[in-house]
């Protein structure tokens, strides 16, 4: 048996060096790939993609796998071997329920897409991507059509970027979360004037943001024997081996914070596939459980560490004498009231701690109801700009600014808006474990140690993987499986009280 | 038949997906991995290897190729269509004589040796070595095995860089480059003192030199859209796609030669795999049609342009503006015997263009004797320095500087060399046939005009990719198959008699 198993296990390496590899072609098309190569690159991925797909849905696969179950059984639930067993199945028994041709036509049609999105942003015309739009839909229904009804269709989806989770408890855990934060978000806005972040913009060159975003990330655990940091248009993490991590930023010269806090939150990303078990590389199981899990440890480096006042007591001092000129005059205060300014905006990925998670819920509702066939796609913009007013408060001027933002829809990428939020919440259920485990967790940051907290989320959370699902991780980690959004919105009421002198 | 066609050129694009994939991670590994991912790498780039080989050798190929035999042959042998059928078949027939398990023990054996290799170099150690040496020609013997015998055995290997290039041949070629080079060397050494090099060694600025290298290359063709240029430790040229082209070069702040020449050489390999015919994109044809060729193409932009004096006519100047400290006192004519100076030294990879063709004899003599067991291999450093001391007049003081400068034995690349000097005696035959048809052409590299040459090359050479044989593809170019050293060595006498003014 242990035979088969050996057998399992090489045939799952093949699968995952594929993947590995289209990884690395995905982030040199990003990060390094000269334009004129786009289209044989989209080739060369679909190829590969094609063959992992092949490979893994194979016949073969699905003897092994049912072969193996007796032994699978034999092992500790929590061994490697038992997870990687078990795991492979579910992945399995997903990927057989889809067509190939159904498939490769959401591959097709999610290249297309995206393509007349880009188009159709640059316009704010979103009728030119209307139709793109409607096949999105029509394809995931047919998607959602492989699998065993659901209590709700949207649970099909969501499944597949946070298993187990399902459309009613992230409506639950929204509703609270909506209402802590619609009134702390009014007493901040009432009092909008207490905070400047002023400072944050003027003159900063590329150079010395990269040596000092740099310096920061070492802080965390970046290491340039096993690390790149490099600057892209849209940041992003990829791991291409546990011990080859890629992260992205993007430098703006009149404007510090987006590579800033975009560093620190891809090095988070980057953190969670390092801290993976050496023992799982080249599996399925060597990578985050979850989007949710992933995004936890992305916010959590970004904001909980990140725009801690601690952590900049540490930097501040630093950072000022990168740019002198900027915050000479600036005191330590003022710079972490500047960074932690709320204030409703248009465009999510530039949207505060606070109004972030409005943003998210709007999306997550529009695209539940968009499944639900409950919006005519074509008044999208209108149901987009009414909901935005009535959540933010503010009146969209064109959808490039509105419903048109973000790459998600354009990909097929429905019930992933979600894991953003529930990123957030669980940072802070884990952050409260952190604290516990690590009393002067704070005195450490104003001497500049982090890596006691690397190191307990590492041997707490990180070296799991894959092996275990979303709940059973954060089980593990936190001692409860649940979703809980009070930690979450008593740290945002404690911080931003503080900054704005709320009662 | 089409039928059958189509589905041959399907697979094959597949299979040639997962070389340029492989392609680009060795492109990656070499230029941007942190260096922790190589353990990964090795074996993600080992399973694309497989597979491709898999695919390759497949029974669905074989038969592929048997029923479109008589396809194949009602077409036009210049056709596309025929040509892919005809290289395919003739790979396919080579791939399937090894085994699959010869080839991984050659590939196991070829990573550990060049590590071995990397240590023995730096200390200088031959003996630690040598087990990896008597390995890679013992597994150099059960390739030979695998085919039917040939003239020499040597040939075997031979054909693999150069097909259908025999030991006779190059024999016979490299003696009379022998006997034209040996005199001519002599006579420059007699007058050795009448050129130097010394305004090449002083300051020159990493920044300013990628600057100026890059301005270079682009009047040679070099396009930012479909182009890039990094550098890395030992240099190289990539073709991720025919649009996608990836160079290397390095700089060093002393010394200006080594990213100058370096990144015209690469250049020139990286045009003809650009200039490629676009309908060959992704097949087994897309790209040059041997080593010998390709490296025609390099050392025609590095020497017979770059190392030209209607070049530096047009170029000098605005390298004297890059670098007005180091060149304002030094005249054109000074500038361009200066990075024409002969002088036998130990690095091949060092050497100028006269002294260079020796280094390559004495380890084309060497490896041949090798291959037939006429060297004992433990004496190897003892032949080595010998030799040197014949051809180049100087000993050696270590192996580090002899036997085991260069890589290619550890590899296991026997029959590789030869391919350089073969390189520089066709880089001339193709341009006397270039000289007829551009008769303005040195006026036109005076005016800083070098498009017409590519254009020239792309038209007569390059867009044919691998479709022809070597001695084909060489016919079609020049009108002669055969290697003809006399273009050669007539340049080299014209070229540094005026420079060094001899008789």
């Amino acid at each position: 048996m242990e035979e088969k198993f050996l057998e399992l296990k090489s045939r799952l390496k093949e699968i995952a060096d594929l993947n590995k590899a289209a990884g690395l072609l995905g982030w040199d098309q990003r990060v390094m790939m000269p334009p004129a190569g786009a289209a044989v690159r989209a080739e060369v991925l679909a190829t590969l993609g094609k063959i992992a797909h092949e490979k893994f849905t194979s016949d073969e696969m699905g003897k092994l796998l049912g072969v193996l179950r007796s032994y699978e059984e034999s092992l500790p639930y929590e061994s490697d071997e038992a997870s990687l067993i078990r795991v492979a199945r579910r992945d399995y028994e997903k990927s057989v329920r889809v067509p190939a041709s159904l498939r490769a036509e959401m591959s097709r049609a999610s290249s297309q897409a995206q393509q007349v999105w880009v188009e159709a942003r640059q316009k704010a015309d979103f009728n030119h991507f209307l139709p793109m739009l409607e096949r999105q839909i029509e394809l995931r229904h047919r998607y959602i059509e492989c699998f065993p009804p659901a209590e709700d269709p949207y649970d099909v989806l969501l499944d597949d970027y946070e298993r187990d989770m399902r459309f009613n408890e992230v409506q639950g855990t929204f509703e609270q979360l909506k209402e802590g934060l619609v009134p702390l978000i009014q007493s901040i806005q009432e009092n909008a004037d207490r905070v400047s972040d002023a400072p944050l913009h003027g003159h900063f060159p590329v150079e010395q943001q990269k040596a000092f975003c740099l310096e920061v990330v070492k802080h965390f655990g970046f290491d340039p024997n096993s690390w790149r940091l490099d600057s892209t248009v849209h940041p992003f993490a990829s791991s291409i081996a546990t011990q080859d991590i890629r992260i992205t930023t993007r430098y703006f010269e009149d404007f510090i914070s987006p590579a800033l806090f975009g560093s620190m939150h891809e090095c988070g990303h980057g953190l969670y596939e390092n801290g993976v078990s050496p023992s799982l590389e080249r599996t399925l199981l060597a990578r985050g459980a979850s989007s949710g899990l992933h995004e936890s440890q992305s916010r959590m480096w970004e904001n909980l560490v990140g725009r801690s006042f601690p952590f900049w007591k540490y930097f501040y001092p630093r950072l000022q004498q990168t740019f002198p000129q900027q915050f000479a005059e600036v005191r330590l205060e003022e710079f972490y009231r500047a960074i932690n300014k709320v204030q409703p905006s248009f465009i999510r990925v530039e949207a505060d701690e606070a109004t972030y998670n409005l943003h998210i819920i709007l999306r997550f509702e529009i695209e539940w109801q968009m499944i639900r066939g409950e919006i005519a796609l074509k008044h999208l913009p209108e149901v987009w700009n009414n909901r935005f007013q009535e959540y933010l408060g503010l009146s969209i001027p064109n959808d490039r600014l509105g419903v048109l933002q973000d790459i998600h829809w354009s990909m097929g990428l429905i019930g992933y808006f979600p894991t953003y939020s529930l990123g957030n919440i669980v940072s802070c259920q884990i952050w409260e474990k952190v604290l516990e485990a690590i009393p002067d967790l704070y005195e450490q940051f104003e001497r500049g140690q982090f890596l006691p907290l690397r190191e307990w989320l590492r041997e707490n959370f990180h070296r799991y993987g894959r092996k275990f699902t979303p709940k059973e991780t954060l089980q593990k980690v936190t001692g409860k499986a649940e979703i809980d959004v009070e930690p979450y919105l008593r740290y945002l009421k404690t911080k931003f009280s503080e900054i704005y002198g709320l009662n």
